[in-house]
Protein backbone atom coordinates (compact mmCIF):
# COMPACT_ATOMS: atom_id res chain seq x y z
CA UNK A 1 0.00 0.00 0.00
CA UNK A 2 0.97 3.28 -1.27
CA UNK A 3 -0.41 7.12 -0.34
CA UNK A 4 -0.92 7.55 -3.47
CA UNK A 5 -4.33 8.75 -4.63
CA UNK A 6 -6.58 5.80 -5.79
CA UNK A 7 -7.77 8.08 -8.71
CA UNK A 8 -4.28 8.39 -9.88
CA UNK A 9 -3.19 4.76 -9.43
CA UNK A 10 -5.68 3.35 -11.40
CA UNK A 11 -4.77 5.38 -14.76
CA UNK A 12 -1.04 4.46 -14.22
CA UNK A 13 -0.02 1.94 -16.31
CA UNK A 14 3.12 0.13 -15.01
CA UNK A 15 5.64 -1.69 -16.76
CA UNK A 16 6.16 -5.21 -15.92
CA UNK A 17 8.46 -3.99 -12.87
CA UNK A 18 5.87 -1.79 -11.67
CA UNK A 19 7.43 0.88 -13.18
CA UNK A 20 6.75 3.86 -15.11
CA UNK A 21 9.29 6.58 -17.14
CA UNK A 22 9.18 10.07 -15.61
CA UNK A 23 10.37 13.11 -17.68
CA UNK A 24 11.68 15.86 -16.04
CA UNK A 25 11.87 18.67 -17.47
CA UNK A 26 13.29 22.63 -15.76
CA UNK A 27 9.22 24.39 -16.01
CA UNK A 28 10.78 27.64 -17.47
CA UNK A 29 13.09 27.12 -19.90
CA UNK A 30 11.91 23.94 -21.48
CA UNK A 31 15.05 21.98 -21.10
CA UNK A 32 14.55 17.91 -20.72
CA UNK A 33 17.03 17.13 -17.72
CA UNK A 34 17.03 13.66 -17.24
CA UNK A 35 14.54 10.40 -17.82
CA UNK A 36 13.63 8.85 -13.60
CA UNK A 37 11.36 6.36 -12.87
CA UNK A 38 8.88 6.21 -10.47
CA UNK A 39 6.47 3.56 -8.67
CA UNK A 40 3.45 4.50 -6.98
CA UNK A 41 5.05 5.00 -3.76
CA UNK A 42 7.57 7.35 -5.67
CA UNK A 43 5.43 9.11 -7.52
CA UNK A 44 2.84 10.14 -4.34
CA UNK A 45 6.08 11.04 -2.34
CA UNK A 46 7.00 13.34 -5.44
CA UNK A 47 3.00 15.01 -5.42
CA UNK A 48 3.44 15.15 -1.56
CA UNK A 49 6.66 16.84 -0.89
CA UNK A 50 6.97 18.56 -4.12
CA UNK A 51 10.33 17.52 -4.21
CA UNK A 52 10.96 14.99 -7.34
CA UNK A 53 11.41 11.41 -6.26
CA UNK A 54 12.44 8.07 -8.25
CA UNK A 55 12.90 4.62 -7.88
CA UNK A 56 16.75 3.61 -8.68
CA UNK A 57 16.77 0.38 -10.40
CA UNK A 58 20.49 0.27 -9.86
CA UNK A 59 20.68 1.20 -5.92
CA UNK A 60 17.01 -0.81 -6.00
CA UNK A 61 16.46 2.11 -4.01
CA UNK A 62 14.22 5.25 -3.23
CA UNK A 63 15.93 8.19 -4.43
CA UNK A 64 15.49 11.79 -3.57
CA UNK A 65 17.17 13.74 -6.41
CA UNK A 66 19.47 16.58 -5.15
CA UNK A 67 19.59 14.54 -1.66
CA UNK A 68 23.18 13.83 -1.34
CA UNK A 69 24.41 16.74 -4.27
CA UNK A 70 22.22 19.24 -3.13
CA UNK A 71 21.12 19.32 -7.10
CA UNK A 72 16.79 18.99 -6.04
CA UNK A 73 14.54 19.49 -8.21
CA UNK A 74 11.62 21.37 -6.71
CA UNK A 75 8.24 20.13 -8.55
CA UNK A 76 5.66 22.72 -10.44
CA UNK A 77 3.33 20.15 -12.08
CA UNK A 78 3.04 16.80 -12.63
CA UNK A 79 1.35 15.09 -15.79
CA UNK A 80 0.10 12.25 -17.21
CA UNK A 81 0.42 11.19 -20.94
CA UNK A 82 -3.18 10.07 -22.79
CA UNK A 83 -1.88 6.56 -22.49
CA UNK A 84 -1.16 6.75 -18.29
CA UNK A 85 2.60 4.94 -19.19
CA UNK A 86 4.33 8.27 -18.90
CA UNK A 87 5.06 11.19 -16.64
CA UNK A 88 6.19 14.61 -17.07
CA UNK A 89 7.69 16.23 -14.17
CA UNK A 90 8.24 19.90 -14.51
CA UNK A 91 10.72 21.26 -12.53
CA UNK A 92 13.04 23.94 -11.11
CA UNK A 93 16.52 22.12 -10.79
CA UNK A 94 19.01 23.33 -8.40
CA UNK A 95 22.48 23.33 -10.07
CA UNK A 96 22.98 20.25 -12.53
CA UNK A 97 20.89 17.95 -12.93
CA UNK A 98 23.23 15.14 -14.27
CA UNK A 99 25.41 13.20 -12.22
CA UNK A 100 28.87 13.87 -14.60
CA UNK A 101 27.99 17.88 -13.54
CA UNK A 102 26.44 18.51 -17.00
CA UNK A 103 23.05 21.16 -16.64
CA UNK A 104 21.46 17.97 -18.42
CA UNK A 105 22.24 14.17 -18.80
CA UNK A 106 21.40 14.91 -22.49
CA UNK A 107 24.07 17.64 -23.19
CA UNK A 108 27.40 15.51 -23.89
CA UNK A 109 26.04 12.47 -26.61
CA UNK A 110 24.61 14.13 -29.81
CA UNK A 111 24.47 10.73 -32.26
CA UNK A 112 24.15 12.90 -35.46
CA UNK A 113 26.20 15.94 -35.91
CA UNK B 1 21.37 -7.23 -38.14
CA UNK B 2 20.77 -3.47 -38.44
CA UNK B 3 22.52 -0.54 -40.15
CA UNK B 4 22.88 0.91 -36.81
CA UNK B 5 26.62 2.28 -36.50
CA UNK B 6 28.53 0.01 -34.40
CA UNK B 7 30.12 2.82 -32.00
CA UNK B 8 26.26 3.78 -31.46
CA UNK B 9 25.16 0.36 -30.95
CA UNK B 10 27.78 -0.65 -28.33
CA UNK B 11 26.81 2.75 -26.40
CA UNK B 12 23.01 1.89 -26.16
CA UNK B 13 21.70 0.10 -22.69
CA UNK B 14 18.09 -1.45 -24.02
CA UNK B 15 15.67 -2.44 -21.31
CA UNK B 16 15.09 -6.52 -21.12
CA UNK B 17 12.95 -5.97 -24.02
CA UNK B 18 15.61 -4.30 -26.79
CA UNK B 19 14.49 -1.18 -26.34
CA UNK B 20 15.55 2.40 -25.09
CA UNK B 21 13.03 5.33 -24.27
CA UNK B 22 12.66 8.40 -26.43
CA UNK B 23 11.89 11.29 -25.36
CA UNK B 24 10.41 13.73 -28.01
CA UNK B 25 10.43 17.21 -28.29
CA UNK B 26 9.65 19.98 -30.48
CA UNK B 27 13.39 21.77 -31.34
CA UNK B 28 12.33 25.04 -31.00
CA UNK B 29 9.74 25.28 -28.61
CA UNK B 30 10.67 23.10 -25.99
CA UNK B 31 7.52 21.27 -25.87
CA UNK B 32 8.07 17.42 -24.50
CA UNK B 33 5.52 15.92 -27.36
CA UNK B 34 5.45 12.16 -26.03
CA UNK B 35 7.07 9.18 -25.12
CA UNK B 36 8.42 6.59 -28.01
CA UNK B 37 10.31 3.67 -28.21
CA UNK B 38 13.38 2.23 -30.23
CA UNK B 39 15.12 -0.53 -30.48
CA UNK B 40 18.23 -0.69 -32.87
CA UNK B 41 16.47 -0.44 -36.12
CA UNK B 42 13.97 2.12 -35.06
CA UNK B 43 16.84 4.30 -34.21
CA UNK B 44 18.60 3.74 -37.34
CA UNK B 45 15.67 4.45 -39.37
CA UNK B 46 14.86 7.97 -37.43
CA UNK B 47 19.04 8.36 -37.92
CA UNK B 48 18.96 7.54 -41.89
CA UNK B 49 15.60 8.98 -43.07
CA UNK B 50 15.34 11.85 -40.75
CA UNK B 51 11.83 10.88 -40.01
CA UNK B 52 11.11 9.50 -36.32
CA UNK B 53 10.41 5.83 -36.29
CA UNK B 54 9.39 4.01 -33.20
CA UNK B 55 8.74 0.16 -32.11
CA UNK B 56 4.99 -0.06 -31.12
CA UNK B 57 4.75 -2.05 -28.31
CA UNK B 58 0.95 -2.68 -28.45
CA UNK B 59 1.27 -3.49 -32.27
CA UNK B 60 4.45 -5.24 -32.44
CA UNK B 61 5.87 -3.56 -35.27
CA UNK B 62 8.01 -0.26 -36.52
CA UNK B 63 5.74 2.87 -36.94
CA UNK B 64 6.66 6.01 -38.95
CA UNK B 65 5.27 8.96 -37.05
CA UNK B 66 2.69 10.65 -39.06
CA UNK B 67 2.94 7.58 -41.86
CA UNK B 68 -1.25 7.55 -41.59
CA UNK B 69 -2.21 10.56 -39.75
CA UNK B 70 -0.04 12.76 -41.75
CA UNK B 71 1.35 14.56 -38.42
CA UNK B 72 5.25 13.36 -38.98
CA UNK B 73 8.39 14.24 -37.43
CA UNK B 74 11.08 15.58 -38.81
CA UNK B 75 14.46 14.82 -37.34
CA UNK B 76 16.52 17.94 -36.12
CA UNK B 77 19.47 16.36 -33.89
CA UNK B 78 19.14 12.87 -31.76
CA UNK B 79 20.75 12.56 -28.27
CA UNK B 80 21.57 9.83 -25.99
CA UNK B 81 21.89 10.02 -22.04
CA UNK B 82 24.93 9.90 -19.81
CA UNK B 83 24.14 6.44 -18.52
CA UNK B 84 23.01 5.33 -22.74
CA UNK B 85 19.50 4.23 -21.76
CA UNK B 86 17.41 7.15 -22.93
CA UNK B 87 17.38 8.93 -26.36
CA UNK B 88 16.25 13.17 -26.92
CA UNK B 89 14.74 13.28 -29.94
CA UNK B 90 14.40 17.04 -30.78
CA UNK B 91 11.94 17.29 -33.81
CA UNK B 92 9.39 19.35 -36.34
CA UNK B 93 5.91 18.11 -35.24
CA UNK B 94 3.67 18.67 -37.97
CA UNK B 95 0.20 19.46 -36.63
CA UNK B 96 -0.97 17.61 -33.46
CA UNK B 97 1.80 14.78 -31.87
CA UNK B 98 -1.42 13.47 -29.81
CA UNK B 99 -3.26 10.43 -31.18
CA UNK B 100 -6.53 12.71 -29.59
CA UNK B 101 -5.64 15.31 -31.61
CA UNK B 102 -4.09 17.47 -28.43
CA UNK B 103 -1.06 19.27 -29.13
CA UNK B 104 1.07 16.92 -26.90
CA UNK B 105 0.34 13.85 -24.93
CA UNK B 106 0.65 15.57 -21.55
CA UNK B 107 -1.61 18.15 -22.31
CA UNK B 108 -4.96 16.43 -20.77
CA UNK B 109 -4.23 15.09 -17.55
CA UNK B 110 -2.25 17.37 -14.43
CA UNK B 111 -2.08 15.15 -11.48
CA UNK B 112 -1.59 17.86 -8.94
CA UNK B 113 -3.74 21.31 -9.73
Amino acid sequence: MTDLDPAIAARLKRSADGLVPAVVQQHDTGEVLMLGWMDDEALARTLQTRRATYWSRSRQEYWVKGETSGHAQHVHEVRLDCDGDTLLVKVEQVGAACHTGDRTCFDADRLDG
